[in-house]
């Protein structure tokens, strides 16, 4: 396991528990790398050069800037080389080894959480098919979900995420500051955010819409707006995400 | 039950079951008014001259923009008279009655999705102790969580749930069309979904944040600006809640 940040932390334990051995942990820093290797019994390096070599999987689970570095630094030319990353091309891992993959978990991992795996899509890429159906068996034993992904797809399969993750996240961040300056907690918000996301498992978000954009209540937006006044980048957040609402919908 | 759209069809059964009787329900249109009061199994009429007078509460679940009018339109002095409306002030029902509150149900409601009610905070307001008393109780017959919430709080509460609900579900609805672009299915990102309401849950949405963004990734999110070339609006949604995200968050 080549990293011990969210994604490493999350995947290794996983492979683990699906009977698979990990037989070493690699992290710049002696204090993420001997942390991982602990929770898995194992042990770590902080030296690409003394990466055992009879490992069957070398997976770089570390962010994207680094990826290319690590391949430019490893020599492992006929074992199975694969990175976790939503948006590097395959192509970076070829000058290190002639059996590359991707396995991408699409999931929001954080440090403090513990997630289930089993129902999160593992998006497998491949230089051959015999790698192929390798990354499909390993991401099996841990997802119900894998899913044949190439390069393209996965780039935009990525920037989708930002939109259904990372950018509702951030709507949450502005809705947390709106109740706090109005003396009323986040908490309040919790099951209409919950109530939010499980209306999309079931219906198109199209049909999932509601609220003044949709129903095109001005009155309801100038309020607003003019509520905002002194936040000008949400004012200007509210208005542009309004305004595709009001194009996009039909009336509630 | 004046009004028979999607609050009034939620809230009207609910009622039912906890053991109040729904004794008429009013709305413009026959057909609405008629298919709610066959779930009730009670009479309807579309003439607010009809209203029965004997009823202890008068609910008024309609489009804000017309509760003002119904309101004028109302002459039920010495009853109970609310609205369910996150935004308008409970001023606006004074000319009808001097028994005015506010009964607003924070949560999304769809026509096509029932939803569980235990959990949605009822947010309640009234002109007196002894209204506040009676929309207490009636509130707590159908939801474990009823706060007491003013008419300047509840704006922003309701502004708020713009943000928690509305622009997040706009934000599936761009992955949605992104996904679709990239010939992938829009069910591969439910549980990213799901997982990141949950998230914050138990965490704080900052804390909870993660993706390029985040982590100041440019070469990434260079990557994602030129993929949406084509999509002006979008690009700039990116951009600006990319650029925010940033400025707001410490490095993962």
């Amino acid at each position: 396991m080549i990293g011990a940040g969210n994604v490493a932390t999350r995947l290794a334990p996983a492979f683990k528990e699906a009977g698979r051995s990990v037989v070493q942990v690699y992290s710049r820093t002696a204090d993420s790398a001997g942390k991982l290797a602990k929770i898995l019994d194992t042990g770590f390096t902080t030296n690409l050069k003394e990466l055992k070599q009879d490992a069957d999987l070398y997976l770089i689970a570390v962010s994207d800037d680094a990826i290319g570095e690590i391949a430019r630094n490893l020599e492992i030319m006929h074992k199975m080389l694969v990175h976790t990353s939503g948006s590097v091309p395959m192509e970076v891992l070829r000058t290190a080894s002639n059996q590359t993959g991707v396995f991408y978990p699409l999931q929001t991992f954080s440090r403090e959480r513990k997630t289930n795996l089993s129902q999160v899509p593992i998006c497998v890429e491949a230089g051959s098919d015999e790698i192929l159906a390798k990354l499909k068996l390993l991401a099996s034993g841990i997802s119900d979900k894998v899913v044949e992904v190439d390069s393209d797809q996965r780039k935009m399969l990525h920037l989708a995420a930002v939109f259904a993750c990372n950018f509702p996240n951030f709507m949450y961040q502005i809705a947390d500051q709106i109740t706090r300056s109005a003396n009323l907690e986040f908490s309040l918000l919790k099951p209409l955010i919950i109530e939010t996301a499980s209306k999309v498992q079931s219906m198109s978000p199209e049909n999932a819409q509601t609220g003044p954009a949709l129903r095109r209540d001005k009155k309801i937006m100038e309020q607003h707006l003019e509520v905002l006044e002194n936040y000008p980048v949400i004012r200007e957040i509210y208005k542009i995400i309004s305004s595709e609402i009001e194009k996009s919908g039909s009336i509630e």
